[in-house]
């Protein structure tokens, strides 16, 4: 049911210099589907990560900190489906720390050198026994071509695997661009997305990578909603293997950081929209552009009140045009100065309000022939700056509650 | 679908003297039904309302503040069910001040002693020619013993009327209060709700009516939510008529006020609470209460978070203790500073979560007896205060997503 997801070509998927990538079948919660992914990381690379703003974030959210904040370089990561190690206490303090250490010790680094990552139900323990017992199994099948098996191996409710790569060419070096991500439902990200992995082999200094991360979080996997839910384990990482030979980007104020930024933003963006494209019960894919605010803030405020109500959501699903709905959710988004006389609403081409109200020229079947599409952009004037915001959603159909109602069963 | 909806005997709603209701099938948006409401008000009443924060507030909303705000006294209000008149602009407004212009002249009173009042659809243009042939007929069946009409003249996707009554006896005198409300869907009321009228026979002064409308506003209509959707036409009506004999309370300081109060906010519950279990698709009735906050403010932010996640509804929809979607909604709520290692989540008397994480003694046998009940309580204790916060809501079902995607067809 996924919204004109793209095909996607493991082919295609170029290797990065740097990085190899195992998986095995943990039987973490089901048994035969790829559960543990291991990211392994030569040494020299530069890593970075943003992470949840969920104050219920998971276990493996502080450890990844820790680890970061401890600048001992990263050499691994280690993700487990099916099991979020989250609301699971100090024990999940403790399962995160027991998988870095045994991953170290098969592959010869330090603890604190490794990344864990969860996904899946809260609440529950984590079967750290079978999660390091999958381990010399995701280590005995490393490889540099294994992004789209990686892709696979890190799904929870996603119907199909998330990738995407690209090539370009910065003062004459070949640089190549290669990420994953999942994700389906729990998605509005703060901070970053549920997972989304990242690597390229241009090095990047360590502080321009902490602020390349968060620039590129803020302008893809923060732009995005399924549910409004913000997940307790949203992280997104890159890593910045070093190995194609260019001169290490050591300020973001250079052509070749803005290369880099650009390229690294467009792969992320693509992954953002990807998980959108597969969200749980999706049929429609939403652009929803905010423009003429007086800051950027309250132009994604007003966005996201459109992109999270459910009534226009199960309108877009019904591709019926009570567009009103979205008039409704602007007006209660929390930007109380608001004067509604000055907006403008179009459906893609379509004018359907002016001023505040229906537009006079608005006709119905417009609307009707607009919101019958799979790709609809909603844009929203607010007449009173120059700001704006762009945020990508789906709707929200009869699926997305089987798929909640069901999803433990 | 409604959950354990009280059957209401129309008998037992009792006349408020004072007050005499007249509905009419005005045809505004589909024949046959009742559309049409208009309540008649003896002079010498006082009436204070509390209204939508949606910045695209409905014309009747804008015309109901500033008509009680000239405070000429109010002597009728009329409702009508098929359109919002929200939405609607420059026009939607003079269809509000025709529709009191036209009822004020039949009535014998002054249009600015009318209070309009809309629901329905959003953005479409009020048809104010039909709604205005209704009158005659709605005047023509004014009666005190017609609630139970009423209720049913302003229903919308609602499928039951919702009306509530008691008597109480303040200073040797008895005291009828009786009132109706509307609304199942769009519910996130933030000042008041879809539409809620309620009146009683005690004497009021008007400042002090102010105080009690808000008041009594916080405690009952502010504290639901169905789907998170604040609508542009909340509004919520109270209206002492003085018909009793008990001597008019002047001030909120006196025990008349605290019996009267106390009378109101029970009814005024009574109806938040049916329009939550009557709720768009709902299966289950869940009253979320937060404690052991540093205000009530975060208290309701958190049980509001955990109202209006999706994951949590369809979780109680299916009856599958997945309550560390809980934990997610509480961590996401926005309370910046919060401990999550002092927190416990209770289901019923189930001790779901302690300090954070899962109680040791959890079953999950007992979480899925209580998601099994059609009532359910949720509890979370914060551990950094001494304030609370009750809402009620509903789960999320097949139905609503039906509901709402079919609403206008």
């Amino acid at each position: 049911m996924a919204v004109n997801f793209p095909a996607i070509d493991p082919a295609q998927l170029h290797p990065v210099a740097g990085v190899t990538l195992g998986w095995a079948e943990a039987n973490i919660r089901k048994p035969n589907r790829k559960d543990v992914l291991v990211m392994s990381i030569e040494a020299g690379a530069s890593v970075a990560g943003v992470f949840t703003s969920n104050r219920f974030c998971a276990a493996p959210v502080t450890i990844c900190r820790e680890h970061l904040a401890l600048g001992k370089g990263v050499r691994a990561l280690v993700v487990n489906t099916g099991n979020a190690n989250a609301g699971t206490g100090e024990p999940g303090l403790l399962h995160a720390r027991q998988t870095c250490a045994e991953l170290a010790r098969l592959a010869g680094v330090a603890p604190e050198q490794v990344l864990p990552f969860s996904t899946g139900v809260i609440l529950e323990p984590l079967p750290v026994e079978r999660l390091v017992a999958g381990l010399p199994a995701a280590l005995a099948n490393l490889g540099a071509a294994h992004w789209y098996e990686a892709a696979q191996a890190i799904m929870t409710t996603d119907t199909l695997p998330k990738a995407a790569s690209r090539q370009i060419v910065i003062d004459g070096h070949a640089i190549t661009l290669t990420g994953i991500s999942k994700g389906a439902g729990m998605i509005k990200p703060n901070m970053a997305t549920m997972l989304g992995f990242l690597a390229f082999d241009a090095a990047v200094a360590q502080p321009v990578l902490d602020t390349l991360v968060k620039e590129v979080a803020d302008r893809s996997f923060n732009c995005i909603t399924i549910d409004g839910d913000t997940s307790t384990n949203d992280s997104f990482i890159l890593v910045a293997t070093g190995k194609a030979g260019l001169a290490p980007i050591v300020s973001t104020d250079t052509p070749a950081y803005r290369a880099l930024r650009d390229a690294v933003t467009e792969v992320a963006q693509t992954l953002a929209q990807l998980i959108v494209r597969d969200g749980e019960g999706a049929t429609k894919f939403m652009t929803v552009r905010v423009e003429g605010g007086t800051s950027v803030s309250e132009c994604r405020q007003i966005a996201y009140a459109i992109g999270h109500s459910p009534l226009v959501k199960t309108a877009f699903y019904a591709s019926d045009p009570n567009l009103g709905r979205i008039l409704a959710a602007i007006g209660y988004a929390g930007v109380t100065d608001l004067d509604v006389a000055k907006i403008d609403l179009y459906l893609d081409d379509v004018h359907v309000a002016k001023a505040g109200g229906r537009h006079p020229d608005y006709r119905e079947e417009d609307g009707q022939r607009v919101m019958k599409q799979s790709e609809i952009a909603i844009r929203v004037v607010l007449g009173r700056g120059d700001a704006e915001a762009t945020i990508w959603t789906c709707d929200l159909s009869h699926d997305y509650v089987s798929i909640n109602a069901d999803y433990r069963s």
